[in-house]
């Protein structure tokens, strides 16, 4: 497969060449308007220099209101390697995730962070391309009270922050079953709910369908101190639909924790996430891992290739968009990394004024036209 | 307001200072795999140089098949600015546009074009936003028969090719009614159809909800000789569900044409109808028409600013985007232009097999949401 971990950023490559008139112009038709970088808090570069992570913050600052005082909070992405072989140990692999995210939490700590996503399955690697059901599934535990969500509640409690942890869920109530969920903890530590992966893919080394079924907690908006929160989990970018179902349902942010691919994915990467913030006048957080992840056997390619030892190369990238489709630059594509964006929540409400695309969307009109088009006798609308 | 005509493109600034290997991996991360450039005929060059507009082809290949032969056409968009004053005579304003869109669908006609769209109503000024009715309306004909239906029928006969005119319909089988309408023409000359705007913009200055109403037409797909087509006209490209239903109806190609001006959407306008094509999974060309059109007197502004004369900067900047999510780059932001793209319709049912995004929509669960949601009575699925 052809190395993709040379390049670290566009925007680096932009930065190195571009003079500033130009690059300032190829910024505002790339990624909209000017965002002011955040100062980052000394104990956190110094973590972040200790512990090898990037941290990159910026502010998406909103025109004030006469009858609503601004809602200004801080939301955060992470994202990162695994740390230990795929060979290790389960618990030594999943303790040592854990203790590196800790670090990457106190410093959005002391960058002010409210709330924080790593990406999907942050606590195991992404093994699901080997087809093998063991050691794996070991992996999974209880969104209320495993050892992951345990862990992060904790830090919710000590940091006050709003946690969003994606795990392979062990569904003990319905006959162990397994999902891919991702859990909500807020700010004084409780669990507040999960959501679950509502599309999963049977693409190329892809293969989740083996693992866990479509999820059947609908699209929940989690209503938090720091604002209403929507999860879409990583395939689910790639449903529009999913992600209105959450702005209907009022979410203000919606993140969307990823494990994907640079040969699958990047060119679509900086679309699927900011489309949706455009067409529902909300936040996102599109979170990647980063890295290449070694399995000790071999498995079948997907996609007519050779049999191999990785699903291929998480290219990182993480990225926060605006209601208004403005977003910031992305995280390295080969580093861990802590994406931080200052928000003001009113500028959800004012970009769904200005716009009217929520007034527009003829919902009712898509609802049956939905449902025609679900029917096993369905006939398309053509013309000849 | 900013004066945004100055740049040429981003294609020209990144081709200018990033050196070659950086360039190859900047195209990669952000339009996706390389398309190579088709050759232009020397009579459309001829053409293109006497007339001052831009010409660009691309060539989309796909992987031969064993069952099915390969089904290439050659599609494309045109994008203009008007002619003359929009103070001139209707009638000389008019025929002056068809007189120019003439020889750039000539020069198309030349590089084996199958199949070709204008901007939104290319056969006028974009007058919306003066709030004034006359003498605008005027300009609205019938989409069977009116005089640019049948400009453009001669030329289809004359060249085989499919031609998509957007127009100000006047529905004369309805008292005399505006629509926003897009008439498709085969290649026999024959008026196939019409589709007519779904979704009507009521954003600063495009004031369109004061002329025409939503359109009734549904989501036609027209088929022709080269292929599926489906139209989302202008505003309907930040609406997924548009898009969705033309994929759900079979379009193998979805145009849009559009009239929109830098200050409001040039940040999305990368960004939607690339998303479209890869939700569903088929061809999109977004065009955009070009320049600054003025008009005599001033008028309110819908955003916050004084009076003034004209809607802001058309941009131009037209792509095609492949199934798969590659993209061409955009024609000039300044200039008349003719973007081609030599395609495979067959790539289309490859990329669905290969991302299985139609068969893992779950389009039953959002018909039932969105009916739902649609109720007056509705309570968003919030978790507290």
């Amino acid at each position: 497969m052809a190395d993709l971990s040379h390049t670290e950023s566009l925007e680096k490559i932009f930065e190195k060449y571009i003079p500033e008139a130009e690059l300032k112009e190829v910024k505002r038709i790339l990624y909209g308007r000017e965002l002011q970088p955040l100062e980052i808090a000394a104990e956190a570069k110094s973590l972040s220099e200790k512990n090898d992570f990037e941290i990159q913050g910026y502010k998406f600052s909103a025109p004030e209101e006469e009858l609503r005082t601004p809602r200004v909070v801080r939301i955060a992405g992470i994202q990162s390697k695994i740390v230990l072989p795929t060979t290790a140990s389960l618990k030594e692999q999943r303790d040592a995730i854990h203790s590196k995210i800790g670090k990457i939490i106190e410093a959005a700590h002391h960058c002010g962070v409210n709330i924080v996503c790593m990406q999907e399955l942050w606590n195991m690697p992404f093994a699901f391309c080997t087809r093998e059901k063991f050691p794996w599934c070991q992996f999974a535990e209880s969104a209320e009270n495993g050892p992951t969500t345990q862990f992060l509640q904790e830090l919710a409690m000590r940091y006050n922050m709003v946690i969003l942890s994606s795990i392979m869920e062990r569904d003990e109530n319905h006959g162990d079953m397994l999902w891919n969920a991702t859990v909500v903890i807020d700010n004084h530590g409780r669990v507040l709910g999960k959501h679950r992966k509502n599309h999963i893919p049977r693409v190329g080394d892809f293969n989740e369908s083996n693992y866990y079924m479509e999820g059947n907690s609908g699209h929940p908006v989690f209503q938090t101190e720091f604002g209403r929160i929507g999860i879409n989990i990583c395939f689910g970018r790639h449903h529009p639909q999913n992600w209105m179902m959450l702005g209907l349902n009022g979410a203000e942010i919606v993140y969307n924790p990823s494990a994907t691919v640079g040969h699958v994915s990047e060119h679509m990467w900086g679309i699927e996430a900011r489309n949706a913030a455009i067409a529902n006048n909300y936040f996102t957080v599109a979170i990647n891992r980063v890295g290449t992840e070694n399995f000790p056997f071999e498995f079948t390619s997907g996609d007519g290739k050779p049999a191999h030892k990785d699903v291929g190369f998480f290219y990182g990238s993480t990225f926060v968009t605006g209601p208004e489709g403005s977003r910031t630059p992305g995280l390295s594509r080969t580093r861990d990394g802590l994406m931080i964006a200052e928000i003001d929540l009113n500028e959800c409400r004012q970009v769904k004024d200005l716009f009217s695309f929520r007034m527009t969307q003829r919902l009712d009109l898509y609802a049956d036209s939905f449902k025609k088009a679900s029917h096993i006798d369905y006939k398309p609308q053509i013309v000849e």
